[in-house]
């Protein structure tokens, strides 16, 4: 059936209007300004109030890829009442601090500056006393530019181990479980260094579901799991003879309760801990269905959890938006479908792409020949596989207009060749770095 | 997350009850009786009325394995008013006829019972003048029931060609392309057959998006397919001296006009051919969306046309239902999502199994150690693969359910053997036939 329309460019603006929306409300500076403000002595962060006047010292450390701008926004909102304070962030993602010390580091491979980094936040948390308050700032990456491993472990010993497990197809929990166990900061750690000062983290989650044990190796959360485990992991994938010999004796001497446990829920450190999400990929969602709303679409929020591998998922994205066109159900058109998280590609062809490249090239696919549906997914981070761009638009005539540049669609999707599909069309969506990152946000526009 | 209730079982009823309520409104009989009513001497057919006055004859045509109890509800509507009439069906697929008669033929192999058949369904219609009627009723395999070749082509030509065209993966609307342009009577061809006899098709639809020219192959649709497309599918595949010889000379005559090419839009035979859809997924998930109302559940309708590989799918399902527990989106709990159509499924292990099962199967590997969630995954005709099980049921508490059994829900999935799963659990959920085929039914509820 053949359906002329001119709405596709004014749903294309929609689309990238939307998207940028949600994006701004997880800038990492907007997402501090929402939830900490000071008003008078007193500094209000999210439903807490902390009276300054109770505090000696308030010092700022972190760790991640948005650290420096969100340091940045609050040195903007504490001046001079920081006493000092260092983050670690990746090479180049930089701000201009006053107050806070900045540690360029290595990220995803921690390196040396990663760890005299984490070794300075461990002597300033140390060091703060009763009446101090330690603001931790997390963000996507904290884990890698944190490292801090145990006396008598090198950070090359933790990567080998990492790699190790990765081989044999550990869980990401049984290897998070292990990582937490050698590590002088995550599982809980830092929180209970820096007791009994207070500590209260904001945290930009890049974790589907928000899990803050997860989301950077949780350092200021409790840990529910324990050295045991990791002797059970070892034995149940036959590794004791593959890991480091280092890891595997700390393992050991660990389980023989010669290392201290991580701290668990009930430890006094945590009564004066307190963890804020500051920025997820729902609160992008949430930003990004005002919008459309504005616009004038019915928006349907399916879900900032999704996963799994890619195309599938297109797929049913694309069932939904024509049902709509077809039945009114789930909801009448103008609508604009919402989602988030991360799925994955099965790697099988030899091009380039990344998921959100991936998804919209299979979505135009499944939308072929319907009426007037645009499709935009894109990494809020900006980048998309191994890209420069964030992700792509697609539309329900996307196909044709492929077929009249003699490509074919089908070919580049089984080659996972999206992006050089996208350049032809120039319909890749570059929004360069942003400085954050939620994962991805997917919006599907039906008229 | 330990999480203790005792929702579970009054859920599992519901998810049932809500299956059943969906699978009665798609019942062949009463899918006729909700379209079609006598009231003193019109026949009212959906928006259409017909005074039987004006027909002469009042013949009952089609093929399905659906057909003979549509034609037992058809004959208790009209009882005498029908002249005659003849159905193919499947084997033992039966009804207490009294008018229409009844020829039991192959399925899913077409046979020569059901050539005979078909032949005979053409004299009959062949034979209808001006003022008579010609009801047909087509179901869900109507199209391997209805196999008349055309004179030179045996239906062993067609089988062998429909092997080839598979093994080179042509796309199922070439493969249509192919079946229309060799028989008498799908593409159109037997509603031109039928003029200029008045012509209704009632079609129970089992195919994904319910298009007329795709269910049964389309025998009362127009026909945008052409004999010079069925030429260039053999060059596109390069299978001319694979095919039989019959078939390529048959296509090749087609190409030069000595065969009539199959109606198309316009054809004088479609003024007076009407096609009705009286039962379809969605039809199923309508009814279902009302009981689940009335249950007291918040209901989405996702899409009546999900299909994609089933696990991925499955965890999109799990995805939304836990965002309805954490955040209340898309709505707010008790809520229950429906979705329809067709998974897919590719084999990788050796067990035992069906796409529903897998779906309920993968869907309680999503949802484990959530709140209560209850997935009800089933095909409408009772069969799920190669199992005597529809589908299955799971929910949240199924992973520690399997573990307390022994039973590792991972490898079962890798094997693909969710039968086997379910059935150690005692929760395969099983129909029996039940004569009927809207595709699958999903139904998640969420408390």
């Amino acid at each position: 059936m053949q359906h002329k329309s001119n709405k596709i460019p004014g749903m294309r603006n929609d689309a990238v209007n939307i998207f940028y929306e949600g994006l701004q409300a997880v800038e990492p500076g907007a997402a501090v300004k929402n939830y900490c403000r000071l008003d008078d002595d007193q500094l209000i962060i999210g439903d807490w109030i902390y009276d300054l006047e109770e505090y000696n010292n308030l010092y700022v450390i972190g760790a991640g890829k948005a650290a420096a701008p969100m340091a940045a926004t609050l040195e903007r909102i504490l001046g001079q009442r920081i006493t000092s304070g260092i983050i670690n962030v990746k090479y180049k993602h930089l701000a201009d601090l006053k107050r806070v010390k900045l540690i360029e580091a290595g990220h995803p491979l921690p390196d040396n500056n990663g760890q005299r980094g984490a070794g300075e936040i461990l002597d300033l948390v140390q060091n703060a006393e009763n009446n101090d308050l330690v603001i931790c700032l997390i963000s996507g990456g904290g884990s890698a530019l944190l490292p801090l491993p145990f006396p008598g472990l090198s950070l090359q010993d933790k990567q080998d181990t990492i790699k190790v497990l990765l081989a044999c197809s550990a869980t990401i929990h049984e290897i998070n479980t292990i990582r937490k166990h050698t590590s002088m900061l995550k599982g809980g750690r830092l929180a209970q260094a820096a007791y009994p000062a207070a500590i209260v983290s904001l945290i930009l989650s890049d974790v589907v579901g928000d899990d803050l044990d997860v989301i950077a190796s949780g350092p200021t959360v409790p840990d529910s799991s324990t050295f045991a485990q990791c002797i059970e992991i070892l034995n149940k994938y036959d590794i004791i003879n593959t890991l480091p010999e280092s890891v595997v004796a700390h393992i050991q001497a660990g389980a023989e309760g010669e290392v201290p446990e991580t701290p668990k829920e009930g430890d006094p450190a945590f009564k004066k801990t307190r963890n804020l999400i500051i920025g997820s990929n729902m609160d992008a969602i949430m930003a990004a269905e005002q919008r459309a709303k504005h616009l004038g679409y019915n928006v349907l929020v399916l879900s900032s959890m999704i996963e799994g591998e890619t195309r599938p998922v297109a797929y049913v994205h694309g069932a939904i938006a024509r049902e709509i066109i077809k039945t009114g159900n789930p909801l009448a058109p103008p609508a604009c479908i919402l989602s988030g998280g991360e799925t994955t590609v099965t790697l099988k062809g030899t091009g380039l792409g990344g998921r959100n490249q991936e998804f919209a090239l299979a979505a135009a696919i499944d939308i072929d020949g319907s009426e007037d549906i645009v499709v935009l997914s894109a990494g809020t981070d900006g980048t998309d596989g191994p890209t420069d761009a964030a992700g792509a638009l697609s539309d329900n005539a996307t196909m044709k207009r492929a077929a009249a540049m003699g490509l074919n669609p089908h070919h580049f999707l089984a080659n996972n060749d999206s992006y050089h599909f996208f350049q032809k069309l120039g319909d890749l969506f570059v929004t360069g770095p942003t400085n954050t990152n939620v994962m991805d946000l997917r919006i599907i526009l039906v008229k």
